[in-house]
Formats: structure tokens, C-alpha cells, sequence
């Protein structure tokens, strides 16, 4: 039975596993630090579809297929699948996995999409309402620049703050089982608007999110950052990265010893023009499915935070005058299922 | 704790309890038969907005206020709101109940939300992992025709198969108590998409999916349509229940005595210019928070079945040739706790 913390943090005392996992990207992801830890790579960004958007829900897909395989699951074997994406009305999840036939819980969490849907899964999980459940969520370079900014034949300049949306996809499966990775506690966010209304500056709209749900689940806890040996944030890039620090430092919660952002780990600055770092959906979401989770399975991190966060950015608002929200969702992720504390 | 009867389909055994709801709507909609039974009607379609986006954000916040001033609770009562709306990025949701400061859950279902967000709702309470939750989402006539056909401007002809998108909003709020109405199951559906493309009708391309969670649900609990006063469907409209009767009737389950649908209660096709009915997020969320659910817990309907059906529609995809994804989630909600079968 879960044991309620607060209202936003539960500890999951069954501490569902996450049974398996798998990431796939493109060109880009193909050349960053992180390629080797890929499940697929593919470098036709298109993945065979006559449009963006098709090949971002067939990349979407083909993580799903490759979790599911590494299971030895077939889609009839998992209960409910959480999914969302940066697409309006989220046409990589309803359009990559309608063939499945599995019961489908539509998420909208922006960048924090992997977090919120991987928190629903475990949550699921803990409460009984299922006995295995799949988390997934995509972005896609093209289809994501078309959307938000410009299409790409524009050519538009993109400023320092601005960031590169992943081409990758994440997706993890969730269920009771004795292996690691365990969820241990899950912290659900709320909105924070402090006010930034530069849609070229996301991980300054995303920091405040990040630093409240962070505070908060140390504050439930009574946990510390040296209780882990990671606390990755989803997107927040270099400039929401700096910010984040500088928040959490001001409540007497340093991370810098333990922070990372996905969005810093999946390309490399140096060689590749990524600006300020990765984002959407996808970042996170392959960093974790690449990066994190084995490394938590193999022990050499006992205990980490997966931070995802989402800038609520409109385009429409935008143009509105409107600033953008941010919300970061957290989970727990541990190597052993020790029931009290740490 | 939760009894799983299907990969969809599951027996809330400690039955939550509605506790308080609100609906709230536009002009159009206190022109309606359902008028009267609203909590708050405003003729001003703006909301004393200057966008028709903040309007539908202000409305839904609106309908929320008012469910929890009914519950004599404030906000910080209240663990975890799911809500999601049919606008891009949410923005209904996200703008609308940033100030809230609750955990949030946003959620993406097209015109489902309601059941979706409701069916989460429960699911949280029944599985221990919230005491108090609430479900919201909306839908604006002006902000949804420019975004998902044409700006109002323009004044393109409609079809006849073409439904008119409530402005509306609905909120309810979960938890445990002894006063009905009770949330007994639910039935979370798969994606369902047989094909059709035409965008100007939608009831058609939602029928098969509420066909499917109906005959799922009846067969996973053994119950029978005439076990329910009332069988609401979201908003297929005249087409698309015409097509639901006839697509179960063909399964050898007949619910043409107990089947009536929100889309076309919530208007008086004969005086209302609405076309096939009524659609969006709103529509069956205000006539469920206006209509059915004060019914249910007078006890004049002891048993209805809610179940909202979403157009997982996507202009861009629609362009692109692609069919429209259906889906729908369903609720048994009660007069009764009573714990075996009816």
C-alpha cells in the first residue's frame, strides 16, 4: 500500500520494477556521447515515413516493439500504456501505438512527459490497477520545429538560450517483479510561472518547476542530495541548469555534486550545434532509457533522481503575451527495494 | 483494493465517491434545455477575456472554483487534478489552474477527458495513492474552430454531419465518503480507428471505439444494458449514435432503451443551429456535472454508465491524408456501494 508523504510525494512500498526498457534516436543522437547506449539508431530521420510526423510516431513504435521484445511481452500482455508527446493532440502516441490495442491513458506533460508517465505506470502498479504497464514518449527534431517554431526550409537563426528537441524516444515497462531498477517514491509537480515569456529560453522557464518539486521531496523525505549518487534533470539545458543550482542553493539545497541534465548528456556542445543543450519529450526519455536505467540495474548508481521537467509553451499564448508555465514530475530510482529511508 | 476484471476493465471495490462537481457554460448553452441545471452561465463568450484562449482558461477555472466552494474545500485540499482540454499544449488546462498550486496531471483524450480524467480520479483514490482528487476539462466553441478548422472570420459553411463544440466546462472532485454518487467501475479503452477521414464528421470516426469500451465493459462484468437507467454517451452526436446503436445491435447487444447521448441533450437541434449535435471536452463534462450526476444522487437513475468518447483528431495529420483515431473511457457510476454485481 502506498505511504503518502504529502500530497505530491507517495513512496510506492510494493516498489514496482522496471521490468524493461528501450531507446531509440536518430542522426544527431547517432553522434552524441550517448549513441552507444542506444537500442537503435537510425540515421534517416525520416524513418522510412513519407512525413515528420509519421516518423516520429514510427520511431515512437519501434522503442514500444524494442521494450516489449526485451520483455519477451506482446502487446496483449500489458494492461495500460501512458503516453504523450510535443505534437498537437499528440499524434505521435495516438497515431504510433492505435494498432496495439492496448487500453490507452493520454498524457500532456510536455518535456516532463517521460517522468509523468512513468510515475502513472509505477503508481498504477502500487495501487493494484494493474499488473504490468508501459510508459512511453517521443520528440522529434523536424516535426517539433515545424510545430513551435519555424518550418525548417525557413532557415530561421536559432538564439544561444534556445535548445535542440531530441530525435529519440524512451519507453520502460513497469510491473512487480524482484530485479532492478525499483520506483521507490514518485513526486508529482504542480505548475510554477515565474514569469519568463521567451520561447527561445525553456530551461529558464523550467528551472523554478524543477527547484520546487526537487525542494519539496527532500522536504517529505527528509532525504538528502548525498543520499544519491544522481539527481538528473530532464531538459533544463545550460541555462535552466545554472538557474536550477542557483534556486536550490539559495533554500540551502545544493545538488551540484549530483546534478545532471539529460539535455547535457545526449550531445556534445563542442562538436555539435545544439545551443544551450537537448530537450523535448525524447531527451529525457532516451537519456534515462540509455544511460540511467542500466547503470541502476548494474548497481554502479544505488540510488538516483529523474527529474523530467515541461515548459507549458504555446506558441499561440505566446503570441498572447502570455509566460510560460513549467512542471517537473520526479520518481525514486533505486537499485534495491530496502523498505524505510534509504 | 482494486478488482481487475479484464486488462480494462476494473471493480472499484472501495467505491469513491463524487463529492462535488460544477458546470459551467457559454451563451449557447443557456439557450439549451439543460440551462437551468447549470451552476454558472455566461453570455459573454469572452469571459471578460481578451482572447478566446484565456476565456476558455477562465471558464475552466471557473467550473473549478465552484465545485470545490460546493465541497467547502480550497485548493490545498485537494492532492492531485487531472484535467486536459482540446487546445494546443492544453493551454485550457494549464494556464487555467496554474495558480491553483495542485499537483497536476494533464491529460490529453480529445473529447474523452472527462472519462479520462474521472477514471484517473477514482483510480487514485481506489488505490490508496490520493484522498481528494479532482477531474477537469473543457472546451470553448471560438478558440476550437479556429484552431482545429477556421477562424471565425471567415465564416466557413458547415457540414451537416459537423457537430458545434460546446463552450463548457465541467469539475468534479473525488475522494471517500458515504454520499452518492459512487464511481462502482471503469473501463479504460485502446485506440480505435476504422478509417474514416473526413474531419467534419466525427461522430462517425468516435462510434466504433464507444462500441468497443460498451462491449467490453458488458462482457468483463456479465452485466446486462438493462441493468442502467441511463447509458451516456460523450458526444457522437446524430451520426455517430445512430452508428453505435446499429454497430451493437450487430454484437447482439442492444442499448438503443437506455442510450442517450450528451451531444445531443445539451441543445435543442430544432431551434439551436448546431448541426449533428454537440462536441468538445466540455460538452459531456458539464452535462455529466449538470445533468446526470445530481440524478444519480437524488436516486431518480441508480445505475448510468458515462462514457466519453474522444476524436483523436489532428488537422495536420487529417491534411496529411491520415484516418481520425477514436477512443473511449467509461465509468459506472451508482446510487449504491453495493458490492457484488449490481
Amino acid at each position: 500500500m502506498a505511504k503518502r508523504l504529502s500530497r505530491s510525494t507517495i513512496r510506492l512500498e510494493s516498489c514496482p520494477s522496471i521490468q524493461a526498457w528501450a531507446a531509440v534516436g536518430g542522426k544527431m543522437e547517432g553522434e552524441g556521447p550517448l549513441a552507444d547506449e542506444f537500442d537503435f539508431l537510425n540515421p534517416d530521420t525520416t524513418f522510412g515515413e513519407s512525413t515528420w510526423e509519421k516518423a516520429e510516431s514510427r520511431m515512437m513504435r519501434t522503442a514500444v516493439d524494442r521494450a516489449f521484445a526485451k520483455a519477451k511481452v506482446c502487446p496483449s500482455d500489458v494492461d495500460i500504456i501512458f503516453a504523450g508527446d510535443l505534437l498537437n493532440q499528440c499524434v505521435g502516441s495516438t497515431y504510433g501505438l492505435r494498432e496495439l490495442e492496448i487500453p490507452f491513458l493520454g498524457l500532456y506533460g510536455a518535456c516532463s512527459t517521460m517522468a509523468e508517465s512513468l510515475c502513472m505506470a509505477s503508481l498504477f502498479i502500487e495501487g493494484g490497477l494493474a499488473e504490468r504497464t508501459a510508459a512511453v514518449t517521443s520528440s522529434h527534431f523536424c516535426s517539433a520545429e515545424r510545430q513551435f517554431r519555424f518550418p525548417l526550409e525557413y532557415g530561421g537563426q536559432r538564439a544561444p538560450t534556445a535548445q535542440w528537441t531530441a530525435t529519440a524516444s524512451g519507453a520502460a515497462l513497469v510491473g512487480h517483479s524482484m530485479a532492478a531498477p525499483f520506483v521507490r517514491e514518485v513526486c508529482i509537480g504542480s505548475i510554477v510561472d515565474l514569469g519568463i515569456t521567451d520561447a527561445a529560453n525553456m530551461g529558464a522557464a523550467m528551472a523554478p518547476a524543477a527547484a520546487s518539486t526537487i525542494a519539496a521531496y527532500f522536504h517529505d523525505t527528509h532525504l538528502k542530495p548525498a543520499d544519491f549518487d544522481r539527481i538528473f534533470t530532464g531538459d533544463l539545458g545550460l541555462v535552466g541548469s545554472t538557474l536550477l543550482l542557483e534556486l536550490l542553493e539559495r533554500e540551502g539545497l545544493p545538488i551540484s555534486a549530483q546534478h545532471a541534465d539529460c539535455g547535457l548528456l545526449l550531445y556534445d556542445r563542442q562538436s555539435q550545434d545544439v545551443h544551450a543543450g537537448g530537450s523535448g519529450c525524447g531527451c529525457s526519455a532516451s537519456v534515462l532509457c540509455s544511460h540511467i536505467l542500466p547503470r541502476v540495474q548494474k548497481g554502479e548508481w544505488k540510488d538516483v533522481l529523474f527529474v523530467a521537467t515541461g515548459a507549458l509553451m504555446s506558441p499561440t499564448l505566446v503570441q498572447q503575451g502570455e509566460s510560460i508555465p513549467g512542471i517537473a514530475h520526479l520518481l525514486h530510482i533505486s537499485n534495491t527495494r530496502g523498505k524505510e529511508g534509504m
